[in-house]
């Protein structure tokens, strides 16, 4: 359905979510001795020696574990446990997770993602925003009600923008100080209320590069875990090549070509620059650039 | 930028992000005597003899008013009070509202459903999920911090898939019984964490419709301020027009013809279903399809 399937995407777990309010259902299949749980340390997925996730049956988890139901596979249900304590480890991609993520197969990559996300989702709403009351897990882990005025919460995931400039055959790349030394990749930032995805784009790259988008078209989407976000990757057609760097956001931003991109995303030594992993949504964008 | 501009799309204040943060920016702007303030009836837009939102000037809301920094029009800032004390209205469209929408022009639409959606928000999240504290109002209306563990919190968008399913020439619309007699529109479903926007769109039609999605395409998005949704409107080629109705989501569901969709959104009295309003992005989708 994508021109280039992006990390994340294409688990292949029905999410069947019309047993997560069915408490004798999701009792039956947990009780089922197919189910398999998802085996974590922290928040990062452990691994087969074939490179796998890892999985144990709901045997080895303690009796009372709160589990989500991650979805069913040929009938049989994929858990991961939730943990109710409070959480003060930081959320973010630790170099382990990153390094694993190189391994896993795309499968599941999408698996662990939709994990993760759940889990940082459930850590960061165990108080009702509306009143401040303690929240409680109902629908199979898919949501979070208040037991003191009784607001639903459910799983949020951010939209946001991710996009390259075009202008006279070359496209916007920008890298933050932070990134690995000649990393490039697509500006992005996060979709705000009130606007469409194609005002977004336009806004932020204004606001970061200082170019002035004319038409934006929708390339791809991702599911990023880190914690919850919906990547909507676009292609911009702008009005100039002349930069205004927000530096508050970017170190530098260049504008390149397509054989320069090509042996990037190649892994080419002499590359101009340095290429996003090709898990990230970006490596998708780009190489979809190379061959529009 | 998109085949038919959608409802609450095309606003025209710069949104002035880099301004947010900067107090002093921020009360300037306020002792500005050319500042605006948006008037609002609860949740309400008040109107204009002509037809326009009507604003009023700083000076005319309490002096300690908390303001919402909407954006500049040609450095001139628009504002909206904030009140910040409990919200037990339901928050969702009124007939009222609904019948103001049909008035307004589109810039007006837009700068309203951001403010709505603003408001909406800050309502929703007074206290912080992670550890109940209260939260406090910053950025100029565009976050809120905990008082107790300085978690910073932003507006939150919730990303949602709206498509018409297709097959041999004809498109499927669907009906939910609370609607107005004879209202069929685009099916509709939240987007999960873990999913693209193409596999969000294939699970909802199955989910819902029964039918399974060979090929997604993008068309158009819009922002919807009920209270805060990215409408993310697609096509779908489907493998078969046998439709399985999930009862608890839809009362009924049709395919019809594009010369059906045409009568439908001419208003066609005799048309064989009641189109969406021109406001909801189902209407810019319906109108797209008819033209693809």
């Amino acid at each position: 359905m994508t021109p280039h399937q992006p990390g994340f995407s294409g688990g292949m777990l029905d999410r069947a979510d019309h047993l997560r309010a069915d408490e004798a259902a999701i009792a039956a299949l947990r009780q089922d001795p197919r189910a398999r749980v998802l085996m974590l340390e922290g928040f990062d997925p452990l691994l087969t020696p074939q490179g796998g996730l890892a999985w144990c049956g709901v045997d080895a988890v303690e009796p009372d574990a709160s589990l989500i139901l991650l979805g069913l596979l040929q009938g049989c249900a994929h858990f991961v446990v939730l943990h109710e304590q409070p959480n003060e480890a930081p959320l973010f991609r630790s170099p382990r997770v990153m390094g694993v993520l190189s391994v896993l197969g795309p499968d599941d990559m999408a698996i662990y993602g939709a994990a993760r996300s759940l889990l940082d989702w459930h850590g960061r709403h165990r108080f009702c925003g509306r009143c401040g009351g303690a929240t409680q897990v109902h629908k199979a882990g898919w949501g979070r009600r208040c037991s003191v005025c009784a607001t639903e919460h459910f799983p949020r995931v951010d939209p946001v923008v991710i996009m390259v400039a075009e202008h006279a055959g070359r496209a916007l790349v920008g890298r933050q100080a932070s990134w690995p030394p000649g990393r490039y990749s697509a500006l992005a930032g996060f979709l705000e209320p009130g606007e469409t995805m194609e005002e977004a784009v336009a806004r932020e790259l204004f606001e970061e590069a200082g170019v002035r988008a004319t038409r934006v078209r929708y390339v791809t989407s991702q599911p990023w875990p880190f914690p919850a976000q919906l990547m909507l990757a676009c292609v911009a057609q702008v009005q100039s090549d002349v930069l205004c760097i927000a530096t508050n956001e970017l170190e530098d931003a260049i504008w390149v070509s397509r054989d320069e991109v090509r042996a990037a995303l190649a892994g080419d030594k002499n590359a101009r620059f340095l290429a996003p992993p090709v898990y990230a949504v970006a490596h998708s964008l780009l190489k979809h650039w190379t061959t529009a």
